[in-house]
């Protein structure tokens, strides 16, 4: 046997034990700052160390460290989590070890992401005429739309640039459920955060259409240049809606460019009882969703479809003499956004959609979507828990507010919850804060989740609770 | 044997053989655009395929659409190869699937990142107060100093935008020679194309100081701000070397942001001898260099060392609620550039790293080396070739002008040259311009490459040229 089927077996080995598995070990890292790095040497080996012994560190002095996204009951921010078969397809992605910058540096990677972005695309009932491109993030894909935004108000910034001239301000529309890696993108582009325009939302946590309206037009009438307005088809805090019909009639009429961020609930667009939270999506000028996050593909795959592609290319295309190539009409990776290198991610999402093909991944979203809305009824059905928003898909927002505790103390009482739990190892939770008051928040989306370890948890918070409440 | 065990066997299997004979293949894909696309199916199947069947259609379909940066015999741009441990590092990667946003969703991805890159500082010889960062891309890296670089004006750029108020233009100082991934970063961030200022080369194709300085001045005087300089530490077409010390002491006494991009060729500088083209870098403000480059690791693995850490954190870090953790003074990934989302990219920097061992480093680079100059030595000696620039590096820059031919044909002639070399299979090269003239362009950076690859390429080459010229 050669080294490498040696070394690649007990790879094979470890990775079995772990993943068939994950719940051997406790959720969130227990360890302190600084308890990794301390086990490690100062200075880099002069002579090779053989592979075992690093596979046996990574066991020992790595594996400790990690927080494991693949366990049944992570249950924080929103779950990533990948098939065995979307690994090897990684594998077989670091041995080809192509940089698909260009067509002619493989032609393969850019084929494969056409097609599999095709086929996404159709699953997804979206219009044939969006065009989609593979990014490493939502933060990458989300500026990339933003850049080209800014660059389509024909105001020359690419050639021109923002300052140093006479420019109105450029205003972005969001609300406060906007993901931050838009206001990072606003930063990024030098609108500043002053320029960022927090839209209100009704009761449900969705922009109200009428306020963006008043707001976009105000703006106009004090010489403001209204950019571009965010629709999100499921938030962090609360995975709500934005109604992005209505919103992208007023985008349309007012020439702002509209973004839709289903970083998270766009794979649902795939379940036709969820379709009508993409009513009008046809009309977006950008949308984002993420299938390393809820599609089972591993990190990072994520996608951004644009109408028109030519928007991204007079953005952000510079050929240089070293790029040149003698194809014509082909697609160059590498025009349609910041990052000259580009890794064939492609192939896990063709891997991943082969091997599992469309009914099981509709399935499996159903199946968490379904325990979310049972674990919804099972907290509005306990006393002195009470949920915090609407539940539409896999999140589920709530808090323990135990008799005669007063409001100033409950934001601490739910802190302590949570921390509890996480500390026994066996969920992890995040929380967020809706109203500035603290609520706990139970996210489904690992594939490996049934509804025991969601009755757990359930189980967990209710015995947290109620030793916080005793021990106040 | 579980499914997992024999998918992985079968990857394994496929690997070895492909690694052990990546010859087998022509470097450069033979197909035509569209070839690979026209061997998929329109739609996703509904149904799950068999792992067996994806893998043989990879090898039937994906494959032949391959260009494989894996040949010995691969020339063109910067050679990136990985060590197969570097590959099943990105396999367990991928197993762990975590997402590094936060010190507390895996400990031990931001604590291994911190140690790696201070070995790698150390081997470097940069100082010990520069900070790492991993990025997927040195375009990422190099966006993400001259972000810092603007908000380090005092500007307020942040929270109050560029436009819609009285700013100086920003202005950033580059070569002809500079990468375009700094023009790209210009735009990004709203400088513009016409702020990107170039300077001037001595006829080594570097930077000269005083023409910088001077150009500084005039925007001074001007009323515009100088931002920033960009320092290049092997060019993309020749791999020249701007005199990094007095650059930085004009950034210095200018008050100007010293960015230096040493993507390719910042590895040498664990080359003693080759320390002195690093001299004056403990002045820089950042660097950016490519382990996923020449230094065997799998891409994406670019490095940013930057003085000032917290000048990334001041430009990028935003806390949704959603994100608050209750460790303090802890590094969390997500502060210090535009992406949430992170891969564990130090693991397969650690696994390269023991298993080469840093000597095997230095001996890999040195043989690229030499075996470049050697090649130069066979180009300085061949009548009717000619080189085209100093080679301090691994990349030989040079054209071939036959007797009689006049100037304005030779850029046809060496554009077939290099088009028939390629057509052949055996070899891949790219092209630059210098001057306006068409430049061949051989690169050394394959771990797999040797003596006799570069002797065969020198042979077609010639052969190519001489048919070229039988022909016309």
């Amino acid at each position: 046997m050669s080294d490498f089927a040696t070394q690649s077996g007990a790879v094979t080995e470890w990775i079995e034990r772990y993943l068939g598995n994950p719940e051997a070990y406790p959720v969130l890292a227990p360890v302190r700052p600084g308890d990794i790095a301390a086990g490690l040497p100062a200075e880099a080996p002069e002579d090779p160390e053989d592979f075992q012994s690093v596979l046996a560190d990574f066991d020992r002095i790595i594996i400790p460290g990690i927080t494991h996204w693949n366990h049944p009951r992570f249950f924080a921010y929103f779950g990533v989590s990948a098939t065995p078969e979307g690994i090897l397809a990684e594998t077989l992605s670091a041995t080809l070890n192509v940089n698909a910058m260009l067509w002619r540096t493989s032609p393969s990677a850019t084929e494969l992401e056409e097609v599999t972005l095709r086929w996404l695309g159709r699953l997804l009932g979206f219009p044939d005429d969006f065009h989609g491109v593979i990014y490493d993030t939502a933060s990458i894909g989300g500026f990339t739309a933003l850049a080209a935004a800014r660059e389509s108000l024909g105001l020359e910034i690419r050639q021109r640039g923002m300052a140093g001239r006479d420019l109105p301000a450029l205003r972005l529309y969001i609300t406060e459920h906007t993901h931050s890696h838009i206001e990072k993108a606003a930063i990024a582009l030098g609108l500043g955060r002053d320029n960022v325009v927090t839209v209100g939302c009704d009761d449900r946590n969705q922009m109200l259409p009428n306020e963006l309206e008043k707001k976009i037009r105000a703006d106009i009438a004090s010489g403001m240049r209204p950019m571009c307005v965010v629709a999100t088809i499921g938030t962090t805090s609360t995975t709500s809606v934005d109604p992005v019909a209505p919103i992208a009639r007023i985008a349309k009429d007012l020439g702002v460019w509209l973004h839709v961020d289903a970083a998270y609930a766009g794979v649902t667009a795939m379940l036709p009882e969820f379709r009508r939270h993409f009513a009008g999506i046809e009309d977006a000028d950008s949308i984002v969703l993420n299938p390393h996050k809820w599609m089972f593909v591993p990190v990072d795959c994520s996608v951004l479809y644009v109408r028109d592609l030519g928007a991204l290319q007079r953005t952000f295309s510079l050929v240089a003499d070293y790029l040149v190539t003698p194809e014509e009409g082909v697609r160059n990776g590498m025009n349609y956004g910041l990052q000259l290198g580009r890794r064939f991610r492609a192939l896990k999402l063709w891997f991943v959609l082969r091997t599992l093909g469309a009914k099981q991944i509709r399935s499996k979203l159903r199946d968490h979507i379904a325990l979310a809305q049972e674990l919804a009824t099972w907290i509005e059905n306990e006393p002195h828990w009470e949920l915090m928003a609407p539940h539409p898909f896999s999140v589920v927002c709530f808090r323990h507010k135990p008799p005669g505790m007063p409001e100033e103390q409950l934001d601490v009482h739910n802190y302590a919850i949570i921390e509890a739990v996480n500390a026994t190892g066996k969920v992890f939770l995040s929380s967020t804060k809706l109203d500035g008051r603290v609520v706990l928040r139970l996210s489904i989306g690992n594939i490996r989740t049934k509804r025991d370890d969601v009755a757990l948890a359930w189980r967990l918070l209710r015995d947290a609770a109620l030793q916080g409440t005793s021990a106040a």
